[in-house]
């Protein structure tokens, strides 16, 4: 099917093939290690894609918040953790969640720890939010002191079950390359065994929970480590591919965005695809210049990412600005689209309401 | 009504009065003026705000998309200017709008011209989109030749009907301070004069429109001008501060973020309240510093911004983190919710699905 007639304004395409990849991948290495997949479905938020690794024997999932979790919830998933510190302030929607479905929840702090055991209502896993060194959020790793003590409330609470620490290393996005992501993976790993130790010498059993794409991606073993969940590898990006996370023919969604306006006499080209498509996450070329995107072509089955030469170079709410190369300049005309491979996959589909797959079909996600 | 209730999770609150107070202070200038006053709906895309314009007399607006049109024509909008180049790709949608309301069209090529002259169906208006040294899109200002090609053109064609020059001055935002903005606010109405005298000359009669948030809210008269487009001032927010075109005071909208965690070992408290709340819109702090929002202190009878030296340090997608004096560490705990005010109020609008009123009414957007 050709889809040239349905992209007339900003549309985000997806590869069905090299995201079935991405994920057939990531199954694979965490069957190999013997550790639990349990993807985040923050990056795609789909119930239609969600049956991708459902088909492929996903059955516990890990979404942002309390809606999504309802979402997937009622999307037919029964195992799901919201990897976000608990918002007290969504008590009665867990208690309706946790009444449904086998939930668990990221505590990271004795108040909070306290006011779930008494407000809780249903039996819901635990997980200590672990801070390895990213410090956004979580106890820190070498405060065993405090873990004990968020640990022991947890395990005295009637309906608390405390399953483990978990963390979520954001630092492995200033790494790059192998060499440095394996080293955060190295760092994460001890500090979570660290804590795992320390409450196991108080009797206290706990799995241990890694997630971040980078350190997922390039390691080839999770030995050690009871669960993973990666979300951003399902499409990859610009900015995994920076880090040296995936390769550009990773990536699998991109952005259709019409040609509205052609500057030729500034080499520019100006597209219907801003920050309200994209986001405003940007990354820096090796010369130092911002990139809120790139461009790619369509091939007979997919598309192949063009050089960085060409690049979207700034954004406005519906205004994307194509730095571009001559020999682009001069093939297109207005009334064309222009494939944008985006910086921040996550936030770009969290603009969309849909996507279009390379073969025609449009899949709904959350609204 | 007390609305703390209704806040469980990142919710945009709307300041009613002050709403209301800077719609009314710019429809007066413009009628001081006798400019016609079409404001951009972009930055709050509510049918019920829009209502508060309908109300005092406004008739026309401005819109940046064809969706944006299809939504207020749809809420009993009859005289709408998309203020974006042609797509060409949403030809039937134009068609489809141009049989039902007056619309108004931008166009900035010869290519798009003759397409519009016989591709469009009903009688519309066309906007020739002028640079006048934003150097976004627009036809250059002083490429008297190409803007009278595209004129011709346009006045030529049987469904077309060129109503005048309009521009965007964007670069207006790079201005600090009243004397700044308005030195572009000079340059940019002799530029669009220069080019409605050349084509006066021809025989060609022309009006001429404007449209950025800064010189429109501090020029004090538009004489000479036909039409204002701004759209921003209807919430103002931090960067219109920043660039001196409004007060703190006048930020008419704040998303309320529920507490998550708190780190004072750090200075830090975690909100529930990320990217995909506010976008990564970031201005820079006087002592460089990225912020991507700043607090506000709830009052009885709205709230009220607080020193800079408290604000959002980052974001990532669901999580905000405020770097915060000790005041306020002390006071906050996990479970209230903090008030930010936005660096930029169209991406954020743009990023809910509602308005929540300070008396407890809830106001649609457009999905």
């Amino acid at each position: 099917m050709n889809i040239d007639s349905l992209i007339i304004k900003p549309t985000l395409l997806l590869d069905e093939q090299k995201t079935l990849r991405n994920i057939e991948r990531m199954i694979a290495k965490a069957q190999a290690s013997g550790a639990r997949f349990r993807p985040h479905f923050k990056t795609h938020q789909s119930a239609a894609i969600g049956e991708w690794f459902r088909q492929r024997g996903v059955e516990a999932i890990t979404v942002s918040s309390v809606d999504m979790a309802r979402y997937f919830a009622d999307h037919g998933w029964q195992d799901i953790t919201i990897a976000f510190p608990v918002n007290l302030r969504q008590l009665r929607e867990i208690n309706h969640l946790a009444a449904q479905i086998k939930l668990g929840l990221l505590v990271e702090s004795l108040p909070v720890a306290e006011q779930l055991s008494s407000g809780v209502t249903r039996p819901v896993d635990v997980w200590l939010k672990i801070d390895v060194g990213y410090h956004r959020s979580g106890l820190d790793w070498h405060d065993y002191e405090g873990i004990t003590a968020v640990a022991r409330t947890i395990t005295r609470a009637h309906n608390l079950n405390l399953v483990g620490l978990l963390t979520h290393a954001g630092h492995s996005y200033a790494a790059r390359g192998s060499k440095e992501v394996l080293a955060v993976y190295e760092t994460v790993f001890e500090r979570l065994q660290a804590g795992q130790i320390s409450l196991r010498d108080l009797g206290i059993k706990t799995a241990v929970s890694i997630g971040d794409t980078p350190t997922c991606s390039l390691t080839d073993t999770f030995e050690g480590v009871d669960e993973i969940r990666p979300g951003n590898f399902v499409f990859y990006d610009l900015m995994q591919a920076q880090i040296g996370a995936c390769s550009l023919d990773d990536i699998s969604v991109a952005v259709a965005c019409p040609v509205v306006a052609r500057h030729p006499e500034r080499s520019q080209i100006v597209i219907y695809g801003g920050a309200i498509h994209f986001s405003k996450e940007q990354l820096r070329l090796a010369n130092g210049a911002p990139c809120y995107g790139r461009l790619a072509r369509l091939t007979s089955n997919g598309w192949q990412a063009l050089s960085d030469a060409s690049h979207i170079s700034s954004l406005s709410q519906e205004h994307g600005i194509v730095q571009a190369e001559p020999y682009l300049l001069d093939r297109v005309q207005i009334g064309d689209y222009l494939l944008v491979l985006p910086v921040h996959s996550c936030l770009t589909a969290n603009l969309h309401k849909r996507y279009l797959t390379l073969d025609g079909k449009w899949l709904d996600m959350m609204r």
